[in-house]
């Protein structure tokens, strides 16, 4: 089974390793981080660089394609080479999948259209463009083999839920224990709904904070 | 504020990338991930190379250090070089912090004598040859300025824990907001408590899975 991730300048770093730390357990998952060219590619806060180990003509398939978010995912909208790869590849999955802004990405390649999907809490408002419909309210969204997760750390429930599907509950049971994944956030602030109002309405107002 | 990261060969990556996710957002702080050489280093799952941008002897200090676990770890508790740099950093922090067996290496360090600490759940019993008390029920244990957290995933918790510490709980909130930290995983076997005692048993007895 290989699983694609997407890297691109600026994306962000636990979009796509917290999905990794998952699936890649997977008995027999072969992970290959892929970008425009090989090397590292610098996450938004640029004092990370993740290594893709191939280029974007290296990979024309996989089984599970991954595609994360960040303050980069803008200037990929635009970018038919990027695009065209992600349709292509989409072509060959059993699961396309998006944690965070990832999901515009997707949209914008057109795989979106008529689906149910969810973003960055910040960036659901632009999932109508590319003819979905967000949910808003869900943190992981399965709509046919399209999985949108929502902003970040999202993407450790998404792969825990994919990996159950893929290789059954004992599996994901067994990955969920390997990384002790009993979160306890000392704060209850993780989404637009438990936050303060204000707190929402600040960081909205301040794209910078959102990276 | 100045935040080293401590890379090794085969370390778990989202022992490092959690924690850096949080503290990278906090306003004025500076992460340098740190090896043995600058360049390219493999996680544990060995499909992914995250940059050091400096060598050991490029950070003499830091205002806080973090130490990742995984298999790595192991190698890394007999190498002097690494014991050394972690006590020398130690030295000038307000923080010393692990996640996973990152632990072991500042036991390792002589930096846990008497102090209440803990450690990937399959590590906890190896915590007392370097005269630390393994609590194993906490997952983010902090006593004096050394703060340590459970397996892979709970540097996340210690991450955000630290930032209201270091930056207020505004802050703390702010950034679990924009990570959207609401974790809601799709199973429930996140720690030795709640995993059925088949499942523990069996990882234990095979330790391949552990990674």
């Amino acid at each position: 089974m290989r699983i694609a991730v997407l890297l691109y300048p600026e994306f962000t770093a636990l979009d796509a390793v917290g999905p990794y730390e998952v699936l890649s357990r997977i008995p027999g998952a072969e992970v290959v981080f892929t970008a425009a060219r090989r090397g590292p590619v610098r996450t938004d806060m640029s004092s990370l660089a993740l290594t893709a180990d191939a280029a974007l003509d290296e990979v024309d398939s996989a089984d599970v394609l991954l595609v994360p978010g960040g303050p980069g995912t803008e200037a990929q909208l635009g970018d038919p080479a990027v695009l065209e790869w992600v349709r292509a590849v989409d072509a060959t999955t059993t699961w396309t999948t998006s944690v965070c802004s990832g999901s515009l990405l997707l949209g914008a390649a057109g795989l979106l259209k008529g689906r149910r999907a969810t973003s960055h809490w910040a960036c659901l408002d632009q999932l109508p463009r590319f003819g979905a419909e967000p949910t808003g309210t869900e943190r992981v969204v399965l709509d046919g083999k399209y999985a949108t997760a929502a902003g970040v750390s999202a993407g450790i429930d998404l792969a825990l839920s994919l990996t159950g599907r893929l290789a059954g509950d004992a599996t994901a049971e067994a990955i969920q224990l390997v990384i002790e994944y009993d979160p306890q956030p000392p704060y209850s602030a993780g989404s637009i709904a438990t936050a303060s109002p204000e707190l929402v309405a600040e960081l909205r107002s301040n794209r910078l904070l959102l990276g």
